[in-house]
């Protein structure tokens, strides 16, 4: 296999973007050192078994589990249902926009009696009743998926589900149930044990938002025809090119510190990542969480409150040219922006030529769609440069389960890579307890009476309303 | 009508988040004077029809129109495409995600004969390729919308479509085609007049971003089954509600300020909108645009430098509490998170009792989804306020025509005034010119040839690769 991922960083660099908003070269080799010391960090991490997701690539046995059960199931349902939040509704979504049609729902014929995919990742009871009324429970499965077992969004839903499934197929309701979860513990473990249902591990030392490559996406990929081997070969391949300690040999680690350096030296907050390509609209969201969730810390790993985190938007090529461009390119220079770039499209589609006489068709006509999509690409990252505004791409040659694959190993381990440069801990997320623990509160959960008084109280005081 | 969106602006106080976070109450009244000033610059500007916007609520004529097409149309079609975008697309995607079953396009039972809808708003080629393959060309009606009648993307489909539509229904290729573009100018006016196209008119004093509640957003929304008047209700009744020069009195201007005093003097250049409905999702992508083309300006009206503008962020509640929430509570305090809070959802949906024993399921157990839904939302809003995240809450009672309607109108008028607070032009986009010339050069557009040859010797400057 060629070079799977390429990364041009040339306008990062003060030299194309003026010094005020650009990284110098030197301040690049300068973190050198350091981040040779932060690979051997994560290299140790990986020999002690603290860095899960850096090892998925090399481990066949989950790959063949999937696809021994989506063989085994195939044909058999019309609906493929999943139950998830966050780290395991992202990926999935992820793989099924880059690389299906985004007609698959819809039309029978390119779905080759593959199922339907429908991702819930909410518990808005419009949307889930919606699909919930749409489907046959007795043709669909569902795929229930936490790694705590006890995700309360997802364990609402699979009491809907498991009372729908109970009342049409009554004693074999198990079998339409597929559960991805912590190996022992969590309630989803132990009602595997006590309903029978099918179940795949989430190995515990995988955190959600780095587990699109473990059966939490690899069931559901094979299940809609995206086939799993290949989304690790590719994880795998870039894995090796991603594996010096230098620098400036990689790719992951460069784009890592472009963003550090960015942000922390030039006051980029905000981090942009563009893909040309529709299918990777999708790839953006799920790279948003991972950014967000592992960067986004108020202490270090010393225990000093420092407060990190790029702000990841993601915004769409050719389409937010017409939405977001005016502010990144006259706005505030807070950004780093990140294109995806395909270089090959499927479709070799032309425009036809029109009537004669209309300057805004003539000079499209005779000329491929894809070449449109490449003028503006170009056209638009010259602009962006040009008001000086630091952006990098990564360019993949097309859209394949390797290259999607590849993209998520290199985000994880960049990632990965900024934990070390921020020194905090890029696994945890203690942010979110506040909130869900005060909604326990108020759902009236056993051993939270205090608090939910506590907050009842405070949604009393005199607001501010117009 | 009672009120249609209340604003609560507790959390945005100094009291509720800290001096450092928050906006003083005092900061928010010293501004009244010149809100109040800024106010009758507005309303002249409406009166010499400089604010196009503003008016649209009360022409009853452009409903009238699109009601009587899409009735004459009516039962006609299987497929309804719309080639736009930006302003053309967003409007429009907004309204089908807000107000029709994300099933729509998949279920013909909850489409009662009316057309599926797709909005091309990209040139990707696999994209339209798999789009245009799919919908049957004679039984799909194409709305082709740009106002100034020229969009490149817009016209490359443009000249796809014709295409396909002259191969298959030859010389009455032209019924199925509606345009919505400028009354006079433009190439696509003129196609009008030279193919007989049926045609609805963007008025001149109308932006893209502002116009969702003209032809461009009313003329879809009809043939889906969205009442077109009941927007423009909602609209209507939102204009009074923010009519009043007192700032204390008025949502949109309050939201404007609040916001306006939080990027200038609290460094908060991140605006985050996030919907605690599934179906405000694409509310939010819109509001992105008209945020983000409109503030983000390099200069102001005295032409002093400025780079103004906050990043527009959409987020989906409960969904992004999984994603988002770790950076916004523990991260820089560099955002404000405006909610948009549903009272009431259509479903009454509740959680079906579990087995016994299991944590997890059974404080659930007889709940409604919605009251999830809810408690997840005021836990959210309670840890940022607790973290001194500044936050806003608007409120709708349900998610009805008259409601989105509504807020359209009310960030309109926000945005209007936000860019009297900056000082800047908020109805031009002069930083998307560059991006488009460079573009036109490389499709070896007449005119540009000199552009293009600076750009290819640019594009073979020394890269940084890896």
């Amino acid at each position: 296999m060629k070079k799977l991922i390429t990364l041009d960083y040339t306008n990062m660099s003060d030299a194309a973007v003026g010094a005020r908003n650009g990284v110098s070269i030197s301040a690049l080799k300068a973190l050198s050192d350091a981040v040779r010391k932060h690979h051997r960090n994560l290299i140790a991490m990986q020999k002690t078994g603290r860095l899960g997701f850096a090892d998925l690539p090399f481990d066949p046995q989950p790959v063949r589990a999937v696809q021994q059960s989506a063989r085994r199931r195939k044909g058999k349902y019309e609906n493929l249902v999943v139950l998830g939040i966050g780290g395991s509704a992202l990926g999935v979504t992820a793989l099924q926009t880059a690389l299906n049609s985004p007609l698959y729902n819809l039309d029978a014929r390119i779905r080759h009696g593959r199922p339907r995919l429908f991702v819930l990742d909410n518990v808005d009871p419009d949307a889930l009743d919606q699909v919930l009324s749409f489907v046959d429970p007795r043709k669909t499965l569902f795929n229930v998926i936490t790694k705590s077992g006890s995700t309360s969004e997802t364990m609402g839903q699979y009491l809907l589900v498991r009372k729908l499934l109970q009342d049409t197929l009554k004693g074999r309701f198990a079998q339409n149930i597929v559960c991805t979860t912590d190996a022992a513990k969590g309630d989803l473990r132990k009602l595997v044990a006590q309903d029978g249902y099918e179940s795949f591990v989430i190995p515990e030392n995988v955190g959600g938002r780095f587990s699109v490559l473990t059966p939490v996406g690899l069931f559901p990929a094979e299940m809609v025809g995206i086939p799993a081997d290949r989304l690790m070969a590719g994880a795998a391949h870039v894995a090796r090119e991603c594996s010096s300690a230098s620098l400036l040999k990689n790719p992951a680690y460069i784009f890592a510190a472009c963003q550090y350096l960015a942000a922390t030296k030039k006051g980029k907050n905000v981090a942009v990542l563009m893909p040309y390509a529709a299918s990777l609209r999708d790839v953006a969201d799920w790279f948003r969480q991972l950014w967000a969730e592992s960067l986004g810390k108020r202490v270090d790993t010393a225990g000093r409150v420092v407060h990190t985190g790029q702000t990841p938007v993601k915004a769409l090529g050719v389409t937010d040219q017409h939405s977001q461009m005016q502010l990144y390119v006259e706005g505030p220079a807070d950004k780093v922006v990140t294109f995806l770039h395909v270089e090959r499209f499927r479709s070799k589609l032309s425009f036809p030529r029109g009537p004669r006489g209309y300057s805004s068709l003539n000079y499209l006509g005779g000329k491929k769609v894809a070449d449109l999509m490449e003028a503006e690409f170009q056209g638009t990252r010259m602009a962006l440069t040009r008001s000086q505004r630091p952006n990098m791409t990564f360019s993949i040659r097309s859209v394949t389960p390797e290259a999607v694959g590849g993209l998520f190993q290199l985000f994880e381990l960049a990632n990965a890579m900024s934990g070390e440069l921020y020194g905090i801990n890029a696994f945890d997320q203690p942010g979110v307890e506040a909130g869900k623990e005060a909604a326990y509160a108020l759902m009236g959960r056993k051993g939270y009476d205090e608090l939910c008084r506590s907050i009842e109280s405070a949604m009393k005081a005199k607001a501010l309303r117009v």
